[in-house]
């Protein structure tokens, strides 16, 4: 007894409009990029592009998008039956490959896909697809070229990235709810934590925070794009390692890179806490990171440029003699594994990027020494003015 | 005060012998497959030539392995430090490249690579790489290819999973504590599971089961590399949908599709719960299902072939009128997002793969119907018999 696909209504968390308006942007990109169709395989883009939300990206997919055709969405003909519940757009434009196709050493989902761009008029069409990402392999790329021989093929990494980069009105309210989450957690953490605690433990409080249905929010949590991070003492000199489960010792500090989730949408927090009195370095550090926070968020707002945040906020590193040799944020919104990053801007020198109102930025302040680290971060909203900082817990180092 | 590298103690959950063995197994292969080096991209395989630990794989980053060179870990420079504390090899084969290569328009950490294997002689030699690895993007390709124009890059996409598939004694402890904590999860979902429960808290208590330390384990748990998944009702003919805050209803019956972990080991396992009774459907599936996994399970020894254990599961299905169109188990144990499975082999017809003992299967006997969804799996252990099945959970339907 199958479900007739077409009578599925669709759980979406944004109004059709909402949709309809991102692929206007996103076709405007297109025509200015010179393309006929774009293939996205950014499980982030696809999300923001038609609602698809589901743990399938280890298998080959895609939305499709044309000039001159509506989205559609290509993957596993199992993984069909998510993308009913979960698009815009209906049924119709929903594609699913046979299952011997997957991981198969003689098949290629991109074969099906090179095959249907054909019917579409894309045979000797300008095709975007987003070179530098997870999900489309060297392998897939190359069997779209061999299926597709007169096709013309452009890399538009980043493309449907960039149109996500000013936020409406309802995600900003999902990623303040998201907010509410991460500050729940970091309460938690400075609550439970202390030494001989193992680490394992501690993540099960953080996850329990993270997800549990809070009636003051009026939510409960999604999983993160990326695990919590928090490791501790010399550790702490390595910014992605995860947990084992040891325990913690006193004397030591650890850091903790979470994020609180709401319908894929995060906002990342870091705090730092020191199980006994801090090292000199490490006060020192804070010390230098909080001014040059101050600074920093003092520079983000609407009309200056990426880089002018960074420069701020390394200024007053370089008073302290601190030396960070990595960019110090990047923007955040809806997100999968593996990064809750945009992938498109970077707050570092160079970077010219002119910030806009509703833009949202993780201000990654990290500092990774040769033996500790610090994490202090603040996810903010440009304005005209200063920045909304979206969560509110204490900026200092935590001691306990 | 940076530490210096080389006075890094790693903890590695292998002795270093095992490693070696590991390598040259690996280069064995090589051999057969006529390259001088390969690159190797899937964290899961960092993972098991070197020991390399971290969630860092949203950058660009890799093992390189040549016939006449030992293994180096290659990735951005941050992440060096988490090299240092998680691989086998010392310092002198860490290296790192600087973060104006992350996310750039402009510049891309293969040209370092490049640049980096031809000072090694590969400038005319032969490369392997992970050409449909998700971790190996098609602009990584064409920057390699560009960097080395006169070498000659061969597909190696599952070399180095090949090697992983018979585990070793170490391997197979760390997948049956992964079992002990699966087990653990089950019994807790049975326990606390009822109608009106949102499945964020439910969730929060599969994270609590699978993370906590449990003294009579000697363990805490880590990430799965898939997040949990647990559709309800008709939505659970959709395989990979994950959670929302609501509450679950009576009458409707969930699947939950997770694993335990230990030290990146993976023992995943699946059970159906039904809030009530089950529909006639439900009930005859299971029926079919728990018939057809005793015929799978008698197939699973050694000599038999990976296709003779899903032709004997589907015969049983097929007799009670279920087709199911996609493969019925993959191999398991070591991984690291997206995918907890190996990516070689599968349980399905066609696939004349020969088993061998202490090769490690999910064997994956999900069906999903139009309308709803059933999943009663095991994970598995060839032998010269029977299988050993990990995880020690009842077989059966949970009805609550």
């Amino acid at each position: 007894m199958t479900k007739d696909p077409t009578t599925i209504v669709p759980r979406l968390h944004f109004e059709p409009a909402e949709f309809e308006a991102r692929i206007a942007k996103t076709r405007a990109a297109m025509e200015r990029a010179g393309v006929d169709a774009i293939v996205v395989s950014d499980p982030s883009n696809m999300a923001w592009l038609t609602g698809y939300d589901g743990w399938s990206f280890y298998v080959h997919q895609c939305v499709v998008l044309g000039l001159a055709f509506d989205p559609f969405w290509f993957g596993r003909e199992q993984d069909a039956q998510g993308a009913y519940r979960t698009v815009f757009m209906g049924a119709d434009n929903v594609i699913g490959y046979a299952d011997h196709y997957v991981q198969s050493e003689v098949r290629h989902p991109m074969e099906v896909l090179a095959a249907d761009l054909a019917t579409r008029g894309l045979s000797a069409g300008t095709v975007g697809v987003e070179m530098d990402n997870y999900w489309f392999s060297a392998r897939a790329f190359a069997t779209l070229q061999k299926g597709l021989p007169d096709a013309t093929f452009t890399d538009t990494t980043g493309l449907v990235n960039w149109q996500r980069a000013v936020k409406s009105p309802q995600e900003l309210a999902y990623m303040r709810t998201a907010a509410r989450i991460v500050e729940r957690m970091h309460k938690r953490i400075a609550e439970v934590i202390e030494p001989g605690m193992r680490k394992c433990d501690l993540v099960a409080d953080i996850y329990d925070a993270a997800l549990r249905y809070d009636p003051e929010i009026g939510a409960g949590g999604d999983y993160p794009a990326i695990v919590p991070l928090l490791p501790s003492g010399s550790d702490a000199a390595a910014p992605h390692l995860t947990w084992d489960d040891r325990p913690m010792k006193s004397g030591e500090a650890t850091f903790f890179e979470i994020a609180g989730v709401y319908n894929r949408y995060h906002c990342p927090l870091s705090r730092t806490v020191s199980l006994g009195a801090p090292s000199e370095a490490l006060k020192r550090t804070e010390e230098a990171v909080l001014e040059g926070m101050e600074k920093g968020l003092a520079a983000a707002r609407a009309g200056n440029l990426c880089e002018d945040v960074a420069n701020a906020f390394f200024a007053v590193l370089r008073k302290y003699g601190i030396e960070k040799n990595n960019r110090t944020g990047y923007p955040i919104g809806i997100s999968y594994p593996p990064d809750w990053g945009e992938r498109t801007m970077s707050l570092r020198p160079g970077d010219k990027t002119v910030l806009e109102p509703n833009m949202t930025f993780h201000f990654m302040t990290g500092i990774w020494a040769g033996d500790y680290g610090l994490e202090i971060t603040e996810s903010i909203v440009i304005g005209e003015g200063g920045p909304e900082c979206l969560a509110n817990v204490e900026r200092a180092l935590v001691v306990k």
